[in-house]
């Protein structure tokens, strides 16, 4: 991991799918990252051979940086070798050229959901099951994959870890309220989304119980044995442009007074802010007095925007306590998160090859 | 009832807070109603004594009726008599002023909240509880006060009653996404609404589970008892212009198919469709096949903006069922809920003193 | 014509490119059409072979006719022969498709933009221009094709005819902010619309003078001379899901009061309301004397959507008059326009072969 | 002005009118001043004697600055002194209040239309008429009153100033789509904000002309003789949260070409990046190439939100040239302008006393 150290040169990448929603917040990161270094965008096949400048329809509001707009779209197939991967590619491709990277030698970070469920790859929050990175030595591969949950997921169980910790967690219910970057680009129609919500996105409410379960779950020989916690996720999609709003209802292992529940979530931090990772929040979670907090256009920078925010913590008639919590989807759900677990990977010295 | 029949004159009533958001809706509809006459309309202290087509910021996409334009807008209190009456009031001033209209001798239709639990007034969706009417001759006034539910009461209990009849309820949890004509008018500002959502809507979250355990009730001599579930509601308000949704997700009181729960919700019909009210739904409750419904723009004004909208029923791992309902917070949530029961009232005999 | 009068038989007729959302809206409009039948749909490609119910994302507000859902999508070439047919084809595929059914022997009514500017073709807007229908009977065609404009320039040039007649325009400076159903569906990702507006929509700037000169144009024997005045426009597309809104500025041809301007927009009817056809408005061109009117959500379905409604008229110290127009572009503005343009020709005898 | 300079101490300041969205601005961007302090706030009567964090209702998606937040709100009247005033006062109260505390010896930066059009009040836009200045010396007052001009003529003049001294100005047609946050807080409804538009704001079709042409004007003994240009403003309220797009069509004093212009604006640069006030913009102008820019989500940010960025220059059949131009209204049109305004007046010694 030397060369990721301060006083280092910077680890040379590639982000796979760079001209996405979630690519270009990667490509935005990375222009000012202190240990990795931007070498290279690949994209599908219409985009290639331009510069990501012209290929890419950017959508941040910060303009893109000058480095990146003059690289040339390559591929999304390794030709050159790079020691680091951020796959920001679509689950229909990411798949097989991710294993190609892996192969090739590279340590592959993946937004997609491709290989999120198979058994040697580590489904990581970096602040909650950091030692489940483990798993990507008994990948076959020269180098490995590794992977990075649903949006969703990384929000909520960013909430729930400290509760499953301290107290246990039999049973709990989400409904969440999605952002439409989380679609990509480009993504939901406006006429679905104006004066409008839908109540349904394809694979998430199966997504969410399975990540959350491998998550909180326990490490052993023949791989992650999933927490045992019943969940139920209704997922919809509503006319936000960032920011994954979720109310929550839960059923802990013992009973628990606002106080000790609060406690534990201002309490947590894990390895990343011990380790000073560049792009580690301060605290993990945040949680929010006003009554009518959080909410995704004020609060989903907090933290800059690594942190899931929490408020609105009561009682739940049905099942013991609920609140709201909302995070980032393509910063802390995507691009922030991969990152995070990209740093986290070199401090444990899964670059050094 | 003899007034409000085929070939009879028609019933002359009064909308309290006629410029609000839903009294704008009871003006629209009571302009083509066949058994009820617009015939005075009043508002807060602002607007009296102008023309209601200067006084009132219409908000309708229909143009507003001309009849109703040149009514002159009067105060709230009974200065004139008349037998039928529409609330529309906000709760800070409606419980004085509906309790003076039915001293005087009206039958009340109030929308407001302030008089939904007193033992001696009914609360009711006509096609649930039309018995409990009978509340209003235990009222000590010559007339006698009527309360239209909450309005994601309504929506939400017309979905429940077939199932709680059939199978009954033990625990449900509900979250609704709801729409921002329901906050009134000037209502939420557009910086709070556009590119956000407010998981916070003072009082709804009490209001449910009050409401629907009364409207499921039984009526006995001491009045109502309420029905014995456990309810948790979290509301949210979201970028939608009318249409309020809500993700339930309930544990019934014994095991049951997927055929049955539809079949009870398209058996469902109630009185108002038997008695062939003016405002009745063919059927009170819609379900709908298609993956992604219900969505607020598109289904609201089914069944003519009168019915609960039912999609996406699945297993639920924590609760047993769960799905997706839409209903249409300015019509059946509101005015149209009240014309609802007030043909209801009328037809009953509650008009004729 | 004797066929479409009051008394005959409806005349069967095919909508192509009935999946789209001007498609829709011509389906919704037919369903009910007193003259013409909706007697099949087509489609592209992919939807080929499917039921309408099933192969069309229906996105209106009121449900899909049971009808029509039945239909079973054809392709967009004429296999079967119908007197009449409504095009709502993207102008990629229309030019051909729409020539081989004027081959066919059909009258075609077209949305698209490919023979608005031929010179056999009359680009009509019932109200201004009957007369230019003349020049479908140059065509070499069995059939002929009619073109509806875009739906910008319709709602445009009903404000402008009258003072053409009137006073003369001799310039005009015109800026719009178009409706997101304009681009069709899926058309404008919600990631562009939301807090946004895009100041540039392909090809409108340069429709926008060149039809309106073909409307208000004088028909000869060479074809339509256009009428010879300087148009400047600039087209926006805004966050609203129906109407087009245009601030247009005038020089006009002489001094003239704001009363006579009104007078002139006021006293304008044309010959649709003269001949009673079913889908004429009562009066194309409706003012408005709110100081904020007219505004999209509220005024869009004045006139059954089939009015240019105008406001706000006041002097411009550049041009000499200016004023805000508001017109519902998939109902005045496309589907409805077309079916007003058929039930002209169709009155004309054009339908008789 | 030493006390402004690097090496000493900052200049404390309050701000008048912090609860409202100009305001808290004001507050963010203060913070980090490097010139000037937070001292104090002040509000309506409503907030007073609260902390600023209980009063406020912060909608800023960046975190209250904590320093603000323990602030004690007070009232606007001048009790205590200081030497710096930024008032964000809506103009029913701004008039006497900035008076008084002229006449105390602060120096006012006021963003409220009231004291705009007086012959000694200098109305400036650094870039253009830093020596308009020279007026507050004529002031009778101990300390004196700057204006910042009306959000949507700032940016509109930073565009039009290169051009008119290069070129000369005859006539210029504009059209503004305004973002929600002009209104302030509550401001609009959101029931009139989505899916609809307003085509009209209170006053400031004529703020525009008249604001424009004393900006663009001489400063003579007797004040500034307006600028001679002929401006026709239609201003458009359009559901975007942050940033105005304007429509201009212009009428220079001489044949010039498309390069000319886009030189012009890209030399500009005005006195506060020579003297390298805090909040200068690198360019105050900025052109843009993509024929779909400048779009207000994307682009109102760049230059720190203090730039006006230009597009889509093109010929223009009626008057000459058009183009669409789009500034932050909040940052370049309120706070920023008015922080950029008082650097320039503490750099010329006008802080001195």
């Amino acid at each position: 991991m030397s060369s990721t150290r301060p006083g280092r040169e910077r680890t040379p990448c590639i982000v796979l799918g760079a001209t996405g929603s979630v690519g270009q917040r990667l490509v935005a990161l990375l222009a000012e990252h202190p240990w990795f270094e931007l070498a290279a965008v690949s994209a599908s096949d219409r985009s290639r051979g331009r510069s990501y400048g012209e290929a890419c329809s950017w959508s941040l509001p910060t303009p893109m940086p000058r480095a990146a707009a003059q690289l040339t779209v390559g591929g999304i197939e390794p030709v050159e070798e790079w020691p680091l991967v951020f796959s920001a590619l679509g689950s229909e491709v990411a798949g097989p050229a991710e294993e190609a990277w892996a192969r090739s030698g590279a340590l592959v970070v993946s937004n997609a959901s491709s290989h999120r469920m198979r058994a040697d790859v580590p489904l990581v929050v970096p602040e909650i099951n950091p030692g489940h990175l483990a798993l990507a030595r008994r990948q076959p591969t020269r180098g490995a994959i590794l992977a990075n949950p649903n949006c969703s997921t990384i929000g909520l169980s960013l909430t729930l870890a400290p509760l499953w910790l301290a107290f246990g967690i039999e049973r709990l219910h989400v409904v969440t309220m999605q952002a439409l970057s989380g679609a990509g680009i480009p993504g939901v129609p406006a006429l679905s989304a104006l004066d409008n919500l839908v109540p349904f996105i394809p694979g998430e409410e199966e997504k969410l119980p399975r990540e959350t379960a491998k998550i909180l779950g326990t490490l052993t020989a023949e791989g992650v044995r999933p927490a045992s916690l019943s969940l139920s996720a209704q997922c919809n999609r509503v006319a936000v442009l960032d920011g994954h709003t979720a109310c929550v209802s839960l059923a802990l292992g013992r009973e628990v007074g606002a106080d000790e529940l609060r406690a534990a979530w201002e309490g947590f931090r894990g390895c990343p802010s011990e380790l000073a990772l560049p792009s580690a929040p301060p605290a993990p979670v945040l949680y929010l007095e006003e009554e009518d907090a959080p909410q995704p256009r004020l609060h989903r920078e907090l933290g800059g925007g690594m942190a899931a925010v929490v408020g609105r913590l009561r009682p739940c008639p049905v099942l013991g306590w609920r609140y709201v919590t909302l995070s980032h989807n393509t910063l802390r759900g995507a691009a922030g998160g991969a990152l995070l677990l990209a740093e986290l990977a070199a401090s444990r010295g899964l670059l050094e090859g």
